[in-house]
């Protein structure tokens, strides 16, 4: 199985910007994507990262760890995935970079869900992690990605399971997903939250990260 | 195992303001509980609706279904909450009534986890689902209360287990929430988000419901 982690290394997490500093969300899209390769390799998988241009030189130090896999592929997610699925002959999975909270035991479940395609939806429609062991089957990124995921394995006939996680369903995209990465979140995550200077703040109803 | 479902009838899902009137809160509300209601009966456990007064006619019309058990406690979910853990001397489940996404799956794994504590963490630091076992555990919603249930647990020397569950985490408290009810809901909250006359927006990021 190849798994690939996209990940765009130059102005990453912009819906973040009401929450961080441009240089902040780099760092925090690092961090998870630190946090991202670690668990994959608890679990035995090394990751390939797939990235819009060569990673930078604070990236790989973010990594620390062994020399990672990297593709470059300067294209939108979609037809840069598409790419890898074209290119490689056997099970492709796909797990987004800010997936800060997956667990050796959430991704061992997405990997050994059997299914022709296997999809862990995320919030607001998308798909946050998948594999892929249909030789016909694309993505499709944009929009409700994970209606669209369901309806094109209908059309070619692939067997599709959908992984019910938490974990797998949060990514750090806007701030009100901030306290989840601090709550459930990482390691490299949570220090870089906290050295951001956030902390918890309860409210009426879900509590929220400040600072 | 007692299964309870804390339901407050008279003025429900306040943070829904922004999207919705009144009368469409307490009628989303009303759908989210029957769906709820129905998905514990499809896996053999009968729900007692734990509300802040006797069930309205429209409640008991929209439930659709057996009679259903009801306590009254108007207190707040906590004290109400921990009145049943002390007057029940089997295990009790306490599962809220907004998870629009449960399923039966979802359900069961809850329920067959082990543990003397069981907790299934919702968004924003809250506790969606909860299993007790041990006779000393008392709940405590405010705040991050899935920090504090487990704190209190490891106080008590309460064995703890986590369900990671997309469907379990997602309650329908905010008008982003909307669009899980419509994307993965049950039959009766995706009626009515459509009796509203919303529908699907792609946006840049996540997918919303409007109208």
């Amino acid at each position: 199985m190849q798994v690939v982690v996209p990940f765009a290394d130059e102005s990453p997490k912009s819906r973040l910007a009401p929450a961080l500093e441009r240089e902040e969300r780099r760092r925090l899209a690092r961090a998870m994507l630190a946090d991202v390769c670690s668990t994959l390799r608890a679990v035995g998988r090394e990751p390939t990262i797939l990235a819009t241009k060569p990673l930078s030189a604070s990236t790989l130090d973010a990594l620390d760890g062994p020399d990672v896999n990297v593709i470059v592929d300067d294209r939108a997610l979609t037809p840069a995935v598409n790419a890898v699925l074209e290119s490689v002959d056997e099970t492709v999975a796909v797990v987004m970079a800010d997936l800060a909270l997956a667990t050796p035991a959430a991704l061992e479940t997405l990997f050994e869900t059997p299914g022709e395609v296997v999809v862990a939806p995320g919030r607001g429609g998308g798909t946050n992690a998948l594999v892929v062991r249909h030789p016909e089957f694309r993505t499709d990124y944009h929009g409700a990605s994970i209606l669209d995921h369901r309806r094109k394995a209908r059309e070619i006939g692939a067997s599709l399971e959908t992984v019910d996680s938490f974990r797998l369903a949060t990514d750090v995209d806007e701030p009100a997903d901030l306290v989840e990465g601090w709550l459930h979140g990482g390691g490299h995550t949570r220090a870089a939250l906290e050295a951001f200077g956030f902390d918890l703040e309860t409210t009426g109803g879900r509590v929220r990260l400040v600072r």
